[in-house]
């Protein structure tokens, strides 16, 4: 859903669901986490990533295969600030790995009109 | 992740995540969002959801088996809301159906210790 939007393969790939809640204690959070996106995004196998915080934050990154998963679990830094994201950051997280079994949108025309897109 | 925390059955369950951009547009969208959510809580096989919006929203929601997952499509009110959505609502959105193979989680306890829970 960040722009550009991107295009996913043919199902199945995977779904890491990373939610959380913070502690107050949040220095250098804001910018570990971006720089975590930024090293995810340049892994073998990383296909997207969503994140948005309210309070609650909901993170989905998108993979092509469980081996490019448990490769990025094994990245030092990546290592690192998990680490730090259990000693200071995190009051509370829950992580669901998932298989994608489908994938389908909707974009909204430049003519308004609603139109669907290939299902998976 | 909203509270309370809810508990998980073992994998495999499924994972519906639902990511969008809305349109200017909204009248009567915050309202549907909960009615949906109050609705989809009370369909047989729910088992959570976490609803994210700033700006891009995400909403997960988590589901015993596929067939809950269809039933709640042909909720007759949650078609109609889904029908608006595409009409008035939402300048895009993804949907990705996806089967949860583990699940694991972080809880800060009252000590500050961090510890792990149990790996699904």
């Amino acid at each position: 859903m960040q722009s550009p939007r991107r295009t996913f393969p043919e199902p199945p790939y995977y779904a890491v669901v990373f939610t959380s809640r913070l502690t107050d204690d949040t220095y250098d959070y804001g910018e570990t986490a971006r720089r975590m996106v930024e090293l995810a995004s340049r892994q073998p196998g990383f296909l997207g990533v969503d994140s948005v915080r309210d309070g609650v934050g909901i993170t989905v990154s998108y993979w092509r295969d469980e081996a490019s998963i448990a490769a990025w679990r094994q990245d030092a830094e990546h290592t690192l600030a998990r680490e730090t994201g259990r000693k200071r950051w995190y009051e509370e997280f829950e992580v669901h790995v998932a298989e994608v079994k489908r994938h389908y949108g909707f974009r909204r025309t430049s003519s308004d009109e609603a139109t669907d897109e290939a299902r998976g």
